[in-house]
């Protein structure tokens, strides 16, 4: 249930509050070249705490490696590396332990595990958790070889102009969110499968792992509902696959055509608001009014592009693992 | 990768213009009635035969129990039911054997299955695979007791006015789209963890099963990306979980909330358009122009509902099965 | 639950009296030649019908495809066959629905599946589902390439003459068991895994999908247990990995070692026996003696050979296509 | 690969000379609660620090739990614990890198690995990893209620009485092995599947996962195979399915009848034996004799009855809240 992946299968655990977050990858191909340093840029690129709008929470994240690695290269054996919590102020939370906060997962946390949830920051259900996400990432990314995965804001609060959106927010005293593109070059054709595999299922799968996503569309997405069929349609150019439009995104019939995977999420605006917000006392049986005081992130689509271009290499290092068994045995 | 589910587990096969298609699905409990006429009404929607814009290839369609049904009721061991491939003309595909269909999977199958893949009519990656997807649902909706699912559609080509827009593609020869509304009430909250195996994950994983989906949205969706916070969020009204709004589509931090659970997709238009293509012959390697003169929907979409419904309905069982493992034992 | 593999899937499914039996696989290669009469043989040697000590029901038992293959090769899509079921006799079974049989299955179904299940002749748990087991092996073995998997029986009822242990139940007017041995030659070293998938734990899982087995040994099995370390280690030779001698049976930690697989089964004697019996009527809640009538083998073990070689070359396959491609990537 | 579990899904890592081993929970229901000194016992069990033959290597062996525990007990999370390895003495095997060790699993994870696993002491070969199972079983214990699961010794190097075994073998200067007897009691009916999933197939599939086990047999097990069906058949005396004997071992047809279950393993001889040994050097292609000065046991059966207690209990609370979701449905 917290794990992802056939044969690059990636569990994350811990939460917010506690020791620790981590994750543990099981079918890591041995020899696979792996230092702290390679986790430096996207961990840092995760953080966002230099810009404006992300939360001053800071925590060095240096991962951690408890079994797998030997003499800086991965051995074949599950990977685990942790990543310590420091910097955790859990006092801010237990006293609004019987207030859910809207938005965010208090409620159905408490439903779901019948009130042994770790409810400290959200717990298990913490933004924290997309660290050991990152760290899988930068692990992916390393099998992928020659395709890129690549992913940029394209909208904040409805605003092309992103410093323009965030400032916005700032003088609303309010959270926004925002859309985020991911696009990888250099794929195969043939990854994915025809029906409950498709590369679109796995993918959104995956990304639906990252939270406060509401939406993804691959290709020209919800547009293509208002296209006709001549103009949606790519033409295939050449021996290679290559079109010459690429609504499709890259994908057809569930499996990768070998043209650059495109596609578009949304993120919606950070639960957490300087504004005052109306809720139950679950012990009182009372509507309540609260705003958040804590350190949180105006617009938390500011760290998502790193958190989608690590499940989007999950997954694709999982389809090139998985493809190259089968390819040319007849 | 034919197969989804962890505890009700659907598989399916077969091909347009093979022997037959099919599914199985191992998990099914024990004691559910069920005979052919529980398919009778899905099974009919899908034809969508007396609609203008549908294909008038038509099927029995109806289901042949080969394993796990006993006294019209399921016995717990593995059901497998197959309907038949009656009405095939295979000599349509055939001589277009070398010409990928732009849109289709023609080219992608070919360069998966290294050319041993059924070309016939898109072969596995045929539209008449949802027939088995449909069946698998029938079953499914048996099981999901007081929740009830229900697609429909909001948009055909652009146009809410369905008739208008299918009469727009028409008039202009060319194929069209649409977008599809999902919608769950009578749903426990505690459904879906919080990560991998969040709702949203496991529901857009079947979802994008369906051939021709571009785009999935829940709840706001992607109009969520332009909301403030304190718009966005949803203000819990009782100890139920009800909320005031459901911005959220019934699902927050990957977990059902107890409301009504709402989603959207993109339908794209189809790809068999009556208009000229252009593509590639993979023999002569010289673009080719051609258009599509076999039997063939102007808009899937029409056809979408029952199969949004069915593969909605396999999540939710699974879900409901697995939960019910766990409740309460402590 | 009926499935095995992670990339070789097998799903068995059917009954023993039901309209057939039958098997998908999900995850054979493309390309792979397959026609009727790669089958016969094996299904062939699992009736045993022409020996000493077997039933005399027969069954055409031709493969019926029904997916998953076009022009005599498998397509890479789920490759579904189907084997009727001709000649039953339900009569015999109905009578004695509430008189569960000893060693049979009768009772535990009653309890798993509530009464629900299809009873008729043992139904899913009957013997008859190892045709399924069998069509999976035949195809499993194409892929071993030059890995050879041969069963043979040691011993029936206890004697190496197996035409006097045969002779000695018929007089007796009992049924009796024996020990079946696999070998399997051509193997490379690397397939397994340290702890949970060690090649040991996937082939006694697969081991025990069959009816009747007892217990497993590899290599020299429960006499090694008498030995010292310095008579059972095996001492390494070659570059190859070759061992003078082969007390591990070909499986060291889990893992393959590249010299002959070995190992042994005991098949416990056949449950329906001539003798007469005692067991509990569960509508009148009394002891009830009786004696089997209908068709039934003396000795299962004969028929056992060829569906150990089944289940075996199909764990090997999946480790075969498993391993590959995790092979040289580094 | 280093999972088990369909629902209590535990994985398993580390290094005998790695920083630490330790093992992940995922699906462990919520609300169980756990303290380091639920571990105590069974922890110290397996260590057999002060009988006769066992290894004088000592750790303190508390586990440090990282995720998934909050106010002592679980979350529903997944649960995550680690072992610190102290006291490791990695020099005593790297001299010895290019000679594989006899019965160990040196020359197979070189082959399998490519060079890049961890070799000190094993690597993630080691039998130190079965900390993590012992750990695993503390908990699946905890969830079985009134199943009991008790192993233990039958034999050692043949001898019934252990203490003349274990003399036999310091006597001889070698290592021996032994018969481990496990029996569950108070296990309902119902439990597993017909076919691939049989509680035989799980059992057998999670006893392999312990190093050193060369067979495994269920009730009367190879005996079986010499007796008559007549006599091999327990007479069923009630309602509850109790048998007048047991030679089923409490399992029939893949399911739990409600009898004691009952099976044996064979564990072989430990590998590393003071006498001498022949290998092949690698590096040099020759022969090479030596024999082991390391910590060793003489008779690693010693530990293994709390290792198997463990890898039964979580198989059997699997199958427990596997089964749990299906009941009575309908």
């Amino acid at each position: 249930m917290n794990s992802f992946g056939r044969i690059f299968k990636v569990t994350i655990f811990g939460e917010s509050h506690g020791e620790s977050v981590g994750l543990n990858i099981d079918g890591c191909p041995a020899g696979l070249p792996l230092t702290v340093e390679d986790f430096l840029v996207d961990i840092e690129r995760r953080k966002g705490g230099t810009q404006k709008g992300t939360t001053p929470r800071k925590e060095d994240d240096l991962p951690i490696f408890k079994s797998g690695l030997f003499n800086n290269k991965t051995t074949g054996a599950p990977l685990t590396i942790l990543f310590e919590n420091k910097n955790t102020r859990s006092g801010d939370y237990e006293k609004q332990r019987a207030v859910p906060r809207p938005g965010h997962a208090d409620f159905v946390a408490h439903q779901k595990f019948g009130g042994h949830e770790d409810y400290r920051g959200g717990g298990h259900f913490s933004g924290r958790l997309t660290v050991s996400l990152v760290a899988a990432g930068v692990i992916a990314k390393k099998l992928l070889g020659d395709a890129k995965v690549t992913a940029s804001i394209l909208e904040i609060g409805g605003e092309k102009d992103l410093e323009k959106g965030l400032q916005n927010a700032i003088d609303h005293k309010d959270s926004i969110g925002g859309i985020v593109e991911c696009r990888v070059t250099g794929l195969p054709a043939g990854l994915g499968e025809p029906f409950f595999d498709s590369a679109e299922s796995l993918i959104s799968h995956a990304v639906f792992a990252i939270p406060a996503i509401r939406g993804i569309e691959f290709g020209t997405g919800f547009a293509a509902a208002r296209m006709y069929g001549s103009e949606h349609n790519d033409a295939i150019e050449d021996m290679t696959g290559k079109t010459r439009t690429n609504h499709a995104g890259g994908i057809v019939g569930g499996i990768t055509n070998g043209n650059e995977l495109v596609f578009r999420i949304a993120v919606k605006p950070t639960s957490s608001t300087p504004k005052e917000q109306h809720t139950l006392n679950w012990e009182t049986g009372e509507q309540e009014s609260f705003s958040v005081k804590g350190r949180h992130d105006l617009c938390i689509a500011l760290r998502v592009p790193v958190v989608l271009e690590a499940v989007t290499a999950m997954v694709l290092a999982d389809l090139l693992l998985l493809e190259q068994r089968l390819k040319r045995l007849f």
